[in-house]
């Protein structure tokens, strides 16, 4: 796929060739335009650069400092985690499994530590392919857009599959090699050897957390920067090189939402499968030592990642995209055809790697499961995650009635605008809590918190698919920009708008999706850290719990106005610095002038990593506080609010 | 009190009588303006007279469509609780008192249904009887505004005040006859007759609902469109007689912030009255049949009236407000003023009226506690309602950096603004909560679920005076639109913009208790629930409180979207009619053409009636609906979080 994706050469110098090489040679299905323009092809490679390079810079600024706050929390893990059997080297008794001897806590202190550094290496190394990739795409479909839309949407469709590819892929290799390099060390002990592999998902979520707060703020301060003073005040349209701030805004698509994107649904992934493997290793699976029933959850991962190349072929190879409107459509086709086909994937691995029966460690005791029944909870994460995307998507798409609604209430002012997106946003919460609250409540009533673990990776089974269908819109809304800096004529323009309009919409599944399974996986999550806890009982009724009920509640608010208000700084300067720009460079508006690009991406970079660290701590040292100083039992009741409010929050905004 | 706000004479005769019945002869701070001027008393009282009117005729449209709604929710309780023990007559074995008989089910489903109605028609009776007072006090208030800002801010604050012992009071009254009443029929059974006693809470709450939702969808709705077409497109001053929606905006300030936020403090004390005796009645109190230490709650609740009777006078009698400055501090010493004293009153009353030890009632066992413990559990929630008055009041008002930052934003245009202003509401909620969990930790760590109870009653034992500062701001607001739609001076029109503004800041001192109290008061009843009920344990754990916490707490979104969208669109439906007269009425603009105020009130009247049954119906049919099919474990799951998550949407919202 990278390979056909790098068919479509960059370079003038081949472009000028032409050929057949380049489908030249192919039925066209709109007029071809300024197709041997030199100028055209070396601008395109230009802004291409200088989009590639600002990615670069911020990315790598940004993994230095959080390098350092990695390195140090993992300090803080190896620590924490050492101490609580005073760093001894002896061989203890297992907890789970009576009478047998487990390897000592010092060592699975180390181990753990370094699955959590392997987690944050693979998701910091799966976003910068991803942004590279990206940026490599962009410009490319740019160029394929003089040959009509088809051409385009399949370059920019197929850029987004390599990512989604790579991630799935990567995340998946990883976790099972260090399963199996860690195996030589612990042997039998499959308690001390899962228990390590938690690090993993820490490390990945971690990494995603600050991916995505520090992507978020950078996108939405230059989005908000050139937006405001562009298209506001100077009247220039969208994407117009004479804006300041029109490469800030580029960049901040690529790192932001691919990046920051990426980064998030690795740390979902790592995280489930890891709450999945720890829940199986005090089960039958871990006690008779099944390996294969171990891995279910990894061979559930791989068979999507089989899935949904089948389902890529759909998109790319059996069907082609003639006109505009075939593209959403086209989309999500792609999500039903996926989910269709992985359904009964599921099916046939259930049947496959799983004993008839098997019992499931469910807070202190054993519960017995067929493998039919977690076919059930796998499928029903799989499906909820489709109506979720559906469900999302139906609000926020202007094909349909509720966005209409707000669009129309705009004719009345903001004030009324501002009242009616708050009631979409509100009421977009309810069907999606709703599919939420049947998955947990089937999942778990067949199979505990493993139940809810692997729904939450059947949900995610698809990600490959969803990670394209992600990828695609910001590649080409910067296929967009570029065309328009690059002073390409506005037929090519509005392929690419109309690209990144289906792109929009589709993201909206995307982000529905990944806010599913994120309440999927933290329940799974906080199961696991109960059942090693040893803890048997959240009682909401203990005063412990409910202050950590309540306090827990209002920390994603908390993050909110911490992340919220660093947008709002950062826009502000933003603003100001363009205002700046305009005012003082002479002949900028008439196109004589040339603007400081590099000021307003400063502006962004800096102001994204300074203010990522406080929310990305807040996150962090809560549980560990909390769990220090007020206990396990106020720490559940802190983790079950956070989540429960956490879900709310995140849908509505 | 009632009697000095009457002294100011609004028939024109008294007034043209002059002389120093009137205050004429008083020594005054600024000077006399227009104080003979006929023409202007007969306006003020025309003007009054259409707000008055306008309010009286909604709140009766209210009160028939919501009595038809209370009368088939009383035959539903009637009919849920009498089938429970089959509509049995006989006598049956006590739950809590061993082998003693209690009252048939039957007859407590009666008097259940009984003092159901009679909280709702004391809620009603108390919102209604404000609304009047407010009505009869705004023009009032702008007559005085001619002798100075000292004058009206004391007329103004009188009858707020007023309002505030007529509720506290009549409250209080009424439940102490009820009580005694109903303990004719029941005699020794207490756990019965307390049982009833708490469908008074219930009806006073639910009402509560109605007035507050129907009139905030009323006020919002004309405030919107009166601001939208009146200031924004037209350009013509706030309340000036010319803007159609005027006399419906300041009906909405009546019957929204008085009649409702009066039904709302109504409708939190009667509830966490009811919740303490309930659970009172199971421990030391009911066993021995201490009847003093059983009406602990409602001693407390009369301490507060005195000790706000006295906190009254500094605002009117000891000190005399000289200039526009002095009014919002002097707002803010009653508050810190009646925390202290009450603070005082409540040591007195736990010596005086408790004995020196007791045991409450916690989920299964009866725990000791002292009554200095109790007098702390009092305290804490005095002190923690205080905290968060200040700091609800710190995020709204423009005199602290937070507001400042949120206007400073505005210079960048409404995206910065929209983004800083949900940054500070998502902040403002972390010291509240804080507070909350705090009191409620430290007083159900003395006193389990009662201690939560008196908590709450301790936040609420000044709310003579808080329910002063609050009708306070409403008033002034309307004193302000008479005087400009009368046509007096600017300088009056400044006095009472002076007057406004302090009320508005006060305002959220009001709205931080409410929300404080409610959210003490919804854990106390909680907790009451749970105790009858005989649950003794909430696992977060259990599958079906789980489900029941993420849907509880999604129901303060669904609530919120269903009132937010009845407000957008009643408010476009205003601006719509607003416009239309302003484009065909001829001379509207110029002041010669009579704008038809009728169709706009009827539209704010038409638009809050319809829209406010669905939110309500919600709110009251959820907890039956769930406890029906899903059964005691996954309702308390579906109470807890709905409790959790509305103290956060509240707050920002």
């Amino acid at each position: 796929m990278a390979i056909l994706s790098a068919l479509v050469k960059l370079s003038p110098a081949a472009a000028a060739a032409g050929g057949s090489k380049n489908g030249y040679g192919d039925y066209l299905i709109e007029e071809e335009e300024g197709l041997n323009d030199h100028n055209v092809v070396v601008k395109c490679a230009e802004i291409q650069n200088a989009i590639s390079e600002g990615a670069t810079s911020f990315l790598f600024t940004e993994y230095q400092y959080v390098g350092i706050f990695m390195s140090i929390f993992a300090v803080v893990i190896f620590l924490f985690l050492g101490s609580v059997e005073g760093f001894s080297t002896k061989s203890q008794p297992c907890t789970y499994s009576e009478g047998k001897f487990c390897k000592p806590a010092l060592f699975t202190a180390l181990f753990s530590t370094a699955s959590f550094l392997l987690g944050a290496i693979t998701s910091l190394v799966s976003g910068f392919l991803g942004m590279k990739i990206a940026t490599y795409a962009n410009a490319r479909t740019t160029l394929e857009a003089r040959k009509g839309v088809g051409k385009a949407f399949i370059t920019a469709f197929r850029s987004g599959a390599v990512m989604g590819f790579l991630l799935a892929s990567s995340g998946l290799v990883v976790l099972y090699i260090t399963i199996n390099v860690f195996k030589l060390y612990y042997g039998d002990d499959w308690e001390g050897l899962f228990e390590s592999i938690t690090g993993y998902g820490l490390g990945g979520s971690s990494m995603a957390l600050f991916g995505r707060v520090g992507g978020g703020i950078y996108t939405k301060a230059a989005d908000v920067g050139a937006d405001l003073v562009g298209k506001v005040e100077r009247n220039i349209p969208e994407d117009d090189p004479r804006n300041p701030a029109v490469i800030a805004d580029n960049v901040g698509d690529n790192v932001g939402d691919i990046a920051g994107m990426g980064s998030d649904l690795f740390g979902s992934y790592a995280e489930s499968s890891c709450a999945a493997l720890v829940v199986a290793s005090i089960s039958s699976f871990g006690i008779n030592h099944d390996f294969t029933g171990m891995c279910y959850p990894l061979l559930v991962s791989s068979v999507g990642i089989i899935v949904c190349l089948i389902t890529t072929l759909f998109a790319t190879d059996f069907f082609e995209i003639k006109a505009v409107k075939e593209i959403e459509p086209a989309l999500k086709k792609q999500l039903i055809i996926s989910t269709a086909l992985m359904t009964v994937g599921i099916a046939i691995i259930s049947w496959l790697a799983l004993p008839a029966k098997f019992t499931i460690y469910n807070f202190g005791t054993q519960k017995e499961v067929s493998n039919w029944g977690l076919f059930f909870c796998v499928a029903i994460g799989l499906w909820a995650g489709l109506i979720i995307g559906f469900v999302t998507e139906y609000y926020t798409s202007n094909a349909y009635s509720p966005v209409q609604d707000v669009a129309d209430s705009c004719r009345t002012g903001a004030a009324t605008n501002v009242i009616f997106g708050l009631a979409l946003g509100y009421k977009s919460v309810i069907i999606p809590i709703f599919a939420i609250a049947v998955s947990i409540y089937v999942s778990f009533s067949i199979a505990a918190m493993y139940g809810i673990a692997v729904a939450a990776l059947g949900m995610l089974s698809t990600i490959a698919t969803g990670l394209a269908i992600d990828a695609y819109g910001p590649i080409s809304d910067n296929a967009g920009g570029i065309a328009e800096m690059a002073g390409m004529s506005h037929r090519i323009r509005e392929r690419t708008d109309a690209l990144d309009a289906a792109g929009n919409t589709t993201a909206a599944i995307g982000k529905g999706f990944a806010i599913g399974s994120a309440a999927l996986v933290s329940l799974a999550l906080f199961g696991a850290f109960v059942s090693r806890a040893g803890v048997q009982v959240v009682d909401v009724l203990s005063p412990k719990v409910f202050i950590g009920l309540i306090v827990g509640a209002m920390l994603p608010y908390w993050f909110s106005a911490m992340t919220m208000k660093s947008v709002g700084s950062a826009a502000l300067k933003m603003v100001e610095e363009v205002r700046r720009q305009f005012n003082t460079i002479p002949g900028l508006m008439e196109g004589t002038g040339k603007p400081d690009y590099a000021t307003c991406v400063k502006i962004s970079t800096d102001a994204s990593i300074k203010e990522m660290i406080p929310p990305g701590a807040l996150v962090m040292l809560t549980p560990l506080i909390v769990g220090t100083l007020f206990g396990v039992e106020t720490l559940s009741g802190v983790l079950a609010g956070a989540l429960v409010s956490g879900v709310q929050v995140r849908i509505t905004s």
